[in-house]
């Protein structure tokens, strides 16, 4: 039985003139294949590869250690596994592709992940094939979710909202970074999500930082801390984040968490099939400004096998929303030199009509106090 | 300041004719730059990229999100911006490659990383430049550790062993894989670990596969319980695994028990400055096939930023062990039809005279017991 995402992937080959379709990196094989083989993302050597022909059997190439896991769990049949230390993973894909008898044919292929070294190598052992970039074209499939897709991402989004909410609660002021991450950890596995990719803990000073991990820094009276959630459920992430205050917010804060409400509500409000991307980001960055806050690049994302993917919702590029979608929006103010950042990220699913929040478990007007 | 390790760099580069070296994979720009940048495995896209050039100053390009932490964290000082939507990191690359003169210079790079479309655009932006594959030149500096490095590694390593034992005391039967997941995230992160790789946590029949993560899987009486820690300081990896048995083991479990035990003594008494990885591959499998076991092809990896790494202790390769390098120790004995999984992985680092053992909290002759 072919799983739809394959059926998804012939279709739109068929419509590029792909005859072949390789799949390299962690998001897309996963996606091919329907399951992750584990030490893909620990040990990058140990490519895995998913080969799916225009018509014919799709193949998956893997390191022999888990070639039991593979057959157990891919939804790929023929699976072929190769020693490490010994054997090439590129001469067995480009064995795969002759068997197939596209020694000739157009191969798409994910030219941004391939190493240069590999692609080398396969052009030597294919000198009649064409290797075409693959990049949009699994951009372009992995925007439209599944049901399956669908559901997976609502239960990991809607649990980092909920220990999210939890953790706050057990947070006081005098714990540490660490100890918040602690509670988040320990609130996701309970939930049922499965890996967590990375945590941003940042308070006080660090609130502002881009992507800090937690540290034993600790939470005093008066910290901003600001969390971001990348959990996920079979591969699928979640990337939630709010923005806390220990004590009592000050005006100040208050009204700047204010001015990031009225431009989420702004962004929500524009999203429906067929509204483009671009209009949105044009509005939120407006809003932003008027109110005398200085936009980002960009405003949203979409949110799948990785963490930004397309669409994206910023000022480089426009893509019309379509029902399916999953996406990020995080309207974002930092002030470094103030140790004071704001963000709220949400996720939603654009829908037939309009879209629906996942992360719908508490209201999100006021920011959230520790104390 | 420079830093050591850039000053190994350039010492290497003056040996293999390197005019310029280029690193741009996770490990080897946390490696010259002394810290990670956050985003960069989280998003693949944005490229972190450090050259070093035999002689002048070294450069450092990134997003323009992580500008304000990588000019604060990171021991390069020219520290150059792209913006991730609308410029180029290889354009950014190839004028760092010109500005040092080195436009016709031959410059090592990682070839087994560079994505292919890069390597293409780069290629067209220094039509005169040798670029030469420096996946081996990367791998035999960081095979010989700094001090620095071998602090955070002993650090983390130490962690994860205690964890394993304390973790271990708080399971009971009854009780799922998450669970004791839940107390290996907590007891690392109070321990001081900051970053979790991965937990590899497998009971029952999981305990035969290759890098189970944890599920809900309730552990049973009788069952086999392996669990592998992959944790970090620093980015410096832990890989320390050890098996446990709910209840009391067979006569079986303790045999087989005893004779892994035996197989790890005779490789720490091969351990010193001088032997070849080879010969103690060869004394393993001897051994390990003499008391009726059938050995994998490896038994033995070097550990740091990346979690196998040179030297492999394996049936394929063969290194000189010299003073510096820090490696895991792993025999590994699966029955995937008895449900069965036994694996004990020690880390160890070689010193003048033999070795020390990092993973020293508890003596490791008898299999755990959960109760």
């Amino acid at each position: 039985m072919e799983s739809k995402i394959i059926r998804k992937q012939r279709e739109e080959m068929k419509k590029v003139g792909f005859d072949g379709l390789v799949s390299i990196s962690p998001e897309n094989t996963t996606y091919t294949a329907g399951v992750a083989i584990p030490s893909q993302s620990l040990i990058r050597q140990r490519h895995v590869i998913c080969l799916v022909p225009e018509s014919g059997i799709a193949k998956m190439i893997v390191v022999n250690m888990e070639e039991s896991f593979a057959k157990t769990n891919a939804q790929i049949e023929d699976i072929r596994a190769y020693n490490e230390f010994t054997e090439s993973p590129m001469e067995f894909l480009a064995n795969g592709i002759k068997d197939l008898g596209l020694g000739r044919g157009k191969i798409g292929i994910e030219l941004d992940y391939l190493p240069a070294r590999d692609y080398l190598k396969l052009e030597k052992l294919l000198p009649k094939a064409t290797f075409e970039d693959a990049e949009e074209f699994f951009g372009k499939l992995r925007m439209i979710k599944t049901e399956e897709e669908i559901d997976k991402l609502r239960f990991v989004g809607r649990a980092a909202e909920k220990v999210h909410h939890d953790s706050f609660c057990k947070l006081k002021p005098g714990m540490t970074e660490l100890d918040l991450a602690g509670f988040i950890v320990n609130g996701l596995y309970v939930e049922g999500v499965d890996y967590i990719l990375k945590l941003v803990v940042g308070a006080g000073e660090r609130c502002s930082h881009a992507n800090p991990g937690p540290t034993d820094n600790i939470v005093k009276e008066g910290d901003m801390i600001r969390v971001d959630i990348f959990g996920s459920l079979s591969n699928y992430l979640s990337d939630v984040a709010r923005t806390a205050v220990a004590g009592e917010p000050t005006a100040f804060q208050k009204e700047t968490w204010k001015k990031l409400i009225e431009a989420r509500m702004l962004i929500l409000e524009n999203i429906r099939p067929g509204v483009h991307s671009q209009e949105i980001y044009q509005k939120f960055s407006r809003k932003f400004q008027e109110m005398g806050l200085e936009p980002i690049n960009f405003v949203g994302h979409g949110l799948g096998l990785t963490l930004h993917e397309e669409p994206y919702i910023n000022k480089f590029s426009d893509t019309v929303l379509e029902p399916g979608m999953v996406l990020c929006i995080e309207p974002y103010y930092m002030m470094v030199d103030e140790n004071m950042g704001f963000q709220i990220e949400d996720e939603i699913i654009v829908t037939g009509k309009g879209y629906e929040l996942i992360t719908n478990y508490k209201d999100s007007s006021e920011l959230i106090r520790v104390s």
